[in-house]
């Protein structure tokens, strides 16, 4: 299993913060935004005797309540067809176990969620990277490299949408570029959408399970995780039209015995969140986004595209190897007020090696104040970097 | 994965439901005990604005409350050496991809808990039986069973201690024979102990922790589920003094980014529960396990052993096959007061094709006069059973 850049960094931030500098944590995708009080309010008012297993699949009622959340995307999907998990992670893992055999392949645009490839790994599947570029925002790559990818061995595609690490949120057209690949040669289209709130426009977002004639392939990948604010109660689902994938993917749930309940009756509670929440929430992502991206593109030698989704961005810094460089921010620099910062090289989120060398993930989960001193740290430390370590 | 034969009756066990008939469900490890209250006081006030992720090994706090559990039975373990799971079954699973390849053999007594074959079926892994008897109570089988399979692809033995489905308690004398094997093959131990408190004696419990020169071999496995009735809240624990294994575990861990939070706030409240509770747990767990085995070898041609853990027990029933009789049970029999039984044919819990046919598995997780009346229904339903089907 692949070892990300970031978890090697991490013990290097501890150590900065140890000696008594702070951290300006950009590195990661914990947000500061609080969780729904409906949600901590029905944690309050379980009045349960005995926390005993759920099904599964999960609680009936919380699947009911999410196929009414999907209604209001325009989605006719039917509780049956959601199989909740511990998390988007175990959606994931379960998507590839129970469809993948050792040795098939699936084709990722890259960058990309490192955790795919720790997945696909623990499936004895492989992941075949497209490169996206940063010179068009990381825009679908041409369907031809895809198409050069196929062979008897490829048995899926996986997007995430919007993307994370990039922030990119697939067009129309380019979904249906790849529901066409899909459909011709019978593939899988795992579509993970947890940032699905979070598009700032101008495109709308288009989910895959809206997308006609590949209904039976399409696998959705969700969590409350990111859209509610709460990370630790472990909540995703897999959904899917595919009835014989999802008697699949239930022998999994069945040996794990069920998801975790509390988390179930929190995530319930979430989704009849009054709409103000994911509003004001999404108003203050859009206004850390439209700061950060202008910030960065500030700094001299430093170029964001401009991410219609998500809560991050990969941008290109001008210095040669960027894992180098954050590793010198948090053992070596520090400004006069011993500040420093904490990114996540990009090339931990490509499978390509020598791909995004220049690149890092920053997240925009901390205030407009926060992240305004963080790119104050990050302008002081560019400059502060030995030239003999920028380009030669 | 193999399907297990209680899954196939589920849906007869609903269906005989639909029809107004009244099932005693004898086939389930869901206790009907309440949980602590103190862990369901601790749910109520958590005081949290973010529910945000826990670190991928689990809270620092819990993994401290768990060392000082397992003081309690003499054994040393640091906080660093426990990793916090979503549940006993993660704990399985990641053991088992951690420590094991596609191909490697883990030899396992049987009758087992039938997720085990799932959970080594992820990791690619075989698992090869060694066949307990009832004859002895379920009693480890002669060391020389195991030295037979024992080639170049066996890399562990896995042992459930008390056992599930038999209730069996493995003897010093017999864990020392098991680490013997351990010690000169260099193999895993990997150790369910999660009916720990279980044991209703004489003999006493022993670790596989607490054994000298395999510290380095042992991977226990826990979870706080059955100890306080908590199955719901996916808490469990991998406990190994490796190192190397619990880095290789933590890259699972960090692939699923973390176990649930709620459950871990009410599984470090529950190991705070007052003596008080455990006690009377297991006095009740006790005087259920007398009743059920006694009324069980009062029904003419069943015979249970007595077991000393856990709350099950595996009993012979005088048909030829269990499974076609717990179906039976379920489709065409009810008592005049429409009622009948639901037992968990042991045939799932052997690997080996044709063992323990005549066998179930009977958990006593209910009060006494809820097993008096599903004990009267299965002696009717014995009685009731066409001679042709019992044992030609």
């Amino acid at each position: 299993m692949p070892s990300s850049p970031i978890r090697k960094l991490a013990g290097a931030a501890r150590d900065a913060e140890q000696r008594g500098n702070f951290v300006y944590r950009l590195n990661i995708g914990q947000p500061d935004i609080p969780t729904p009080p409906g949600a901590l309010e029905a944690l309050r008012a379980v009045d349960r005797s005995v926390l005993e297993y759920s099904p599964s699949e999960g609680l009936a009622s919380l699947r009911n309540a999410m196929a009414l959340y999907y209604a209001r995307f325009g989605l006719d999907i039917s509780p049956d067809e959601i199989i909740i998990t511990s998390g988007g992670s175990e959606a994931v893992l379960f998507a590839f176990m129970a469809s993948l055999d050792p040795g098939d392949e699936i084709i990722v645009p890259e960058p990309a969620y490192a955790n795919y490839m720790a997945f696909a790994d623990s499936a004895g599947a492989v992941i075949r990277p497209v490169a996206a570029s940063i010179s068009n925002g990381f825009a679908l790559p041409p369907l031809e490299e895809f198409e050069r990818l196929i062979s008897p061995r490829t048995k899926g595609i996986l997007i995430c949408n919007p993307n994370n690490p990039t922030g990119y949120v697939y067009s129309r057209e380019e979904l249906e570029k790849i529901s066409c690949l899909v459909e011709k040669h019978g593939l899988w289209l795992y579509s993970d959408e947890v940032y699905r709130e979070f598009c700032y426009g101008p495109r709308p977002f288009v989910s895959a399970m809206s997308l006609p004639r590949i209904e039976e392939n399409v696998v959705l990948i969700d969590s409350v995780s990111k859209r509610y604010n709460e990370c630790g109660i472990r909540i995703g689902a897999l959904v899917s039209r595919n009835a014989s994938l999802r008697a699949s993917v239930m022998k999994f749930c069945q040996a794990r015995l069920s998801p975790p309940l509390l988390g179930q009756i929190v995530a319930e509670a979430s989704i009849d969140t009054p709409e103000e929440y994911l509003r004001q929430t999404f108003d203050e992502y859009r206004r850390r986004r439209d700061f950060l991206i202008k910030r960065l593109n500030e700094i001299p030698g430093v170029y964001s595209p401009t991410p219609e989704g998500a809560f991050y961005t990969v941008a290109s810094l001008p210095v040669e190897d960027a894992d180098r460089f954050c590793q010198w921010c948090l053992e070596e620099f520090a400004t006069d007020n011993r500040e420093t910062i904490f990114m996540a090289p990009a090339a931990g989120f490509y499978t390509s090696s020598g791909k995004g060398r220049d690149q890092v993930r920053l997240a925009y989960v901390h205030n407009i104040d926060y992240l305004d001193r963080a790119l104050n740290t990050l302008q002081q430390a560019l400059s502060a970097y030995p030239d003999s370590q920028k380009n030669n």
